[in-house]
């Protein structure tokens, strides 16, 4: 239906997540190739076997040339095909050498795939529920290693090892940031050891059968400092404000100033990220809750909803759960999820 | 230097691994622009802290619009930049979205800072070392791990938790495969549990100060089948092979077929992929070792060495390697790893 909307005959796949939703190929450096009637996957001998397992009622090409030159050998049987589309996050080297290679109209199209991805089936909700409910598994069984004295870099292994033994691997590398070094949101795990009366925050995910999921929790070990209290109750209501907005229907921008309205209101300063992402196969994808993002969400979409605050050598304090987008409200993925600002373990 | 060469005032970069290496910068989503005269990179607020911290020596713009209408912003002020050069690895999106915003000659240029970075320099020698001894040290301390009843799944988190431990990264997401699951070249491990004389294959690589280690290690438990054997055979003498071919000069077609040659004088199939490649902030990257390369290996140059014999439903053997070319020969980087095929611990 999409290519007969975009008046398009064929639609050439190349951004790696995309290629999975439309073939369900779970590999890497393959395109998929659509036409109207029928759906191809080019990828090369190290994945032929996995292919032929995943990809049924793909036809399936095992190429040996580049990827371009195995896509122009395929275009010589389709002879129906006239106008193509390529997708428009391909690179500019591979669009150039389709143009040389392929004899046909070629034009770029963006997110034709994306935006059939944001609505999620039952099936996609389903593998994102155990993706959440892993990661919350996950991080329950390593509150024990927060203690002093353990790295941040350690903790953050053995909450990947967790996520790893119930049989998912990481969504993104985890993020663990100590103190004041959780001011810079995608901090780098280090060799920092954790001290009494420090700060703990967590960005992690899981992702379990291609799909992810995305939470953050902040902890204090021992008494919280006033001035953590103060972040910490305001990114929590504004958090729960923005949650409150959220049904099929509501505006993306609205919800997005519910949570920086609070932030602002406790007179602390505004997060410069968005308050929330779509996710699904990628960590990040459609919707992006931005100020000045468009738009309206509709039921299906699963999104997380993620303010912070941030004061840099001082503190950082971010909250993140995951929640799909309902008819009425919303339902919350991650609420099994171990929550802050104490450790209960 | 290369823009003088190029014939271009200024280099739009934007793959990450390149402004990593243009700029020093270890975080995500941002760009270099590179003149005659100065290296900004254009970041956002979740970063500009950490480029505070790295990116010594670069004018550092913390963007609010999209990337190219920070780009757009830059230029205005950069009055004698006439023609500009964005990387061939940019989406259509972006090069289209610089077209209409940036009023200068917008051309693609492929490859400049790659073929830099391809040169390693012994800063990054001595990364590339630690990163190869850190991979080295944690396989050896989850050789322990290697019993029967072990999923892949769980071998994998061992090991990336002994990554972590030692202060690094996975470099590319583990492999571990059991008995024939390793005849898929990139296989992701599953629940598979290890049984007594099966086999297992592990394809890991650690990541220190950004740059990444690249080894693959085939092993059996208790005693081999003969098939095993000679595909073991074939693999070790097959690399050996393309190992003693390296050294500055050497025609990269022939160190690739030096290794293709054993495997067919055993009778068994060759395997599809390349023979080797290039690493160092990216795992795959220039140059690469395959049947249709060109040109010549360079001292400087670090790369794998990784022959494989696959025999779908039966069995993977693949063994790599990581090397240092060097004037008269190479040196390896990764002679610290446990050796196949039995297992000592």
């Amino acid at each position: 239906r999409k290519l007969n909307e975009k008046r398009i005959d064929c639609l050439i796949v190349t951004k790696p997540a995309n290629v999975t939703y439309t073939t369900a190929f779970s590999g890497d450096d393959s395109w998929a190739v659509i036409t109207k009637r029928a759906v191809y996957l080019l990828t090369d001998s190290r994945y032929t076997e996995q292919a032929q397992k995943e990809c049924i009622g793909c036809g399936i090409i095992q190429r040996k040339d580049s990827m371009v030159e195995a896509v122009a050998k395929l275009f010589k049987k389709l002879k129906s095909v006239r106008t193509v589309a390529v997708e428009k996050s391909t690179s500019v080297a591979a669009f150039e050498a389709l143009k040389k290679h392929v004899k046909r109209r070629l034009k770029t199209a963006a997110s034709i795939v994306e935006s059939i991805r944001m609505n999620k089936d039952s099936s996609e909700i389903s593998a994102i529920r155990t993706s959440a409910r892993i990661a919350a598994q996950a991080l329950k069984q390593s509150l024990r290693y927060i203690k002093p004295g353990v790295s941040e870099s350690e903790l953050a292994g053995r909450l990947d090892f967790q996520i790893r033994k119930l049989g998912a691997t990481n969504s993104f590398e985890t993020i663990v940031a100590f103190g004041p070094n959780a001011s810079r949101p995608h901090h780098q795990p280090s060799k920092r050891k954790l001290r009494e009366r420090d700060t703990v925050l967590i960005d992690f995910g899981a992702k379990y059968k291609g799909y992810c999921s995305d939470i953050t929790r902040s902890f204090v070990v021992g008494k919280p400092t006033r001035l953590f209290e103060k972040a910490y109750d305001a990114v929590q209501q504004a958090q729960t404000a923005a949650i409150k907005m959220i049904k099929a229907g509501a505006k993306i921008q609205q919800v997005d100033s519910a949570a920086r309205d609070v932030i602002s209101e406790y007179d602390l300063p505004v997060y410069g990220h968005g308050t929330g992402h779509g996710f699904g196969l990628e960590i990040h994808e459609m919707p992006f809750l931005k100020a000045d993002g468009k738009g309206e969400l509709k039921a299906g979409e699963v999104i997380t909803i993620e303010p912070g605050v941030y004061l840099p050598g001082k503190l950082g304090v971010r909250i993140e759960d995951d929640v799909l987008v309902t008819e009425t409200g919303c339902t919350m993925l991650t609420k099994g999820c171990p929550h802050g600002p104490q450790l209960s373990h």
